[in-house]
């Protein structure tokens, strides 16, 4: 089980890579076999469906703003609270979004879940 | 699959329902083989056990704040991140957390998942 401290950071870099615009280090922090399903209640994303979402994702200047310290457990999961901003063709859109994380033992993302519905993107509702 | 609204109507209810210390109302919100696992990490509660939580949680003074507005989903989950404060025999303790729950088709919650670690506890570290 990895450190708390460990999986922690590594939520950090998820913030902090994707708000770079890095795709490949964000990519970086997954495992191999690592599952997405963001958000909750869409069909999991694999492999190099997450390559291309994790660029699509840049490519949308996507920046997420962290809205509280980020959580442990006592197990092999974290999880983080944020608004996450997007910028396509001008058009600007705020999601109030949550990621639960579970990670293998060297500190790789195994699956991430991601929390929000249509009634938590402003100006949708 | 519930609606977002009411599946957010129950979490705030869960709060609500725990800063007033109505054990019984708490209770409720749960579908009877709902599973606990809280913090994340630690064995599953289920029935009496659940019942035994929740009063024990409103012995010590349980109060929620909520930090963020509570996320809903693309299915039958939602969740919620606050600071959860007890008061047991004039300790204080506050505790950074985060809960995802999952529902069934009346509303109730079936799955709770506590995110907290001995490090998200102030004072502790």
């Amino acid at each position: 089980m990895p450190d708390q401290m460990v999986m922690k950071a590594a939520l950090q870099a998820y913030v902090d890579n994707i708000n770079k615009g890095d795709a490949p280090a964000v990519i970086a922090l997954f495992a191999p076999d690592a599952v997405i399903e963001d958000p909750v209640g869409t069909p999991p994303k694999r492999g190099q469906e997450i390559v291309d979402w994790f660029h699509q994702a840049v490519a949308m200047k996507a920046h997420l703003t962290p809205v509280a310290p980020i959580r442990g457990s006592h197990g092999n999961a974290a999880a983080i609270a944020f608004i996450v901003q997007t910028d396509w063709e001008g058009q600007v859109t705020r999601i109030h979004s949550l990621d639960t994380c579970t990670f293998d033992d060297q500190g790789r993302i195994t699956e991430l879940k991601g929390y929000w519905g249509l009634d938590d993107v402003d100006g949708c509702a």
